[in-house]
């Protein structure tokens, strides 16, 4: 079978590690990059040095960000006194998307996990200790994956803040909104029922 | 709503692009991008720059390759009495996957469509032509889509090779192979009603 010309075939074997890309796109992807004007495959190389090089992680609350600290951290129109506790700082965007949450974040990089040898000192748990510390806050609401690492994570985070008085809470969990009944699994709508709110 | 840092945003906007991914998977790759460590971030940019700068068109058959004639042109141990027709180079790849055919290649670089502004003088057929009259040839197979533009293309170099002398075949039309009779559309089937073969 004849080969592709090497340099093809590195740029392919680079691009299928990339999440969510296997070998079949990976090709599609290249072949495309090779047809495009050599200006833009450029461009997008550049982008990817440029994004690695400016984005840092803000010191305050570890969010993405090109000013130290973010955007988010210094607008005065936010809550200081609420923060959310987020895994990755994807997360962040889930959330604002919503458009429902005024208080700034906190990203942890990760959850417990210790069959993984992820442990607290691999979070960023000691610096959301010292912001709770700080005084400023009322509350930390934990949004972590409903998943038993995120549960335990919850909850060793929440045994470290309570201390400082600082009230702590978590996401709700139940049935997806629009979604059907029928078909939520036997935990999600046993969480649903436990958790049932006065109408 | 809190927005990116501007060079992620741009990462994102242009991986976007790319054929397969939407914004949800360009954002994902972005953040993957940005936490793997930086030299593995520019190993994928270089190899971008690479491939686009390395890869050229062999000038025998218009496939992929870095050195000019092609592999496969060059290769002789491959029959040079036949030519199989293409409509892009990574169909070349998926009939040598096939392990089946020892020929060469020539690729057009497209399909005749007036509607966009194809026409012959678009695609890589007067070199094709050139070849059959070359003298070499025994056949040209027509491995173009089974589409009106991938038989309106094959009949029209058809009828321009056939003076050359050179028998012209085209790909078998009919069921998928390990398919369901009972879900090909009708016309499939009615082609493959039509084009039955003896046993």
């Amino acid at each position: 079978m004849a080969s592709l010309p090497p340099s093809l075939e590195r740029l392919i074997g680079l691009l299928s590690r990339l999440p969510g890309i296997g070998r079949k796109s990976a090709t599609r992807i290249a072949l495309r990059l090779l047809d495009s004007s050599e200006a833009e495959s450029r461009e997008l190389a550049r982008s990817i040095v440029e994004a690695c090089e400016k984005t840092i992680r803000c010191s305050t609350c570890g969010g993405l960000t090109e000013e130290d600290p973010c955007g988010i951290c210094t607008d005065v129109r936010r809550d200081r006194g609420l923060i959310c506790v987020v895994e990755r700082s994807s997360d962040i965007l889930a959330l604002e998307r919503t458009g429902r949450y005024r208080g700034r974040y906190h990203v942890l990089g990760g959850l417990l996990s210790p069959l993984d040898g992820v442990g607290p000192e691999n979070l960023r748990i000691d610096t959301l200790v010292e912001r709770a510390r700080a005084g400023e806050l009322s509350e930390i609401i934990l949004a972590l994956n409903p998943t038993a690492e995120g549960e335990a994570t919850s909850l060793y985070i929440a045994k470290l803040v309570t201390p400082a008085g600082v009230r702590v809470t978590r996401l709700a969990s139940g049935l997806p909104v629009g979604g059907d009944l029928d078909l939520a699994d036997e935990l999600t709508l046993g969480t649903a029922l436990e958790e049932r709110r006065d109408l």
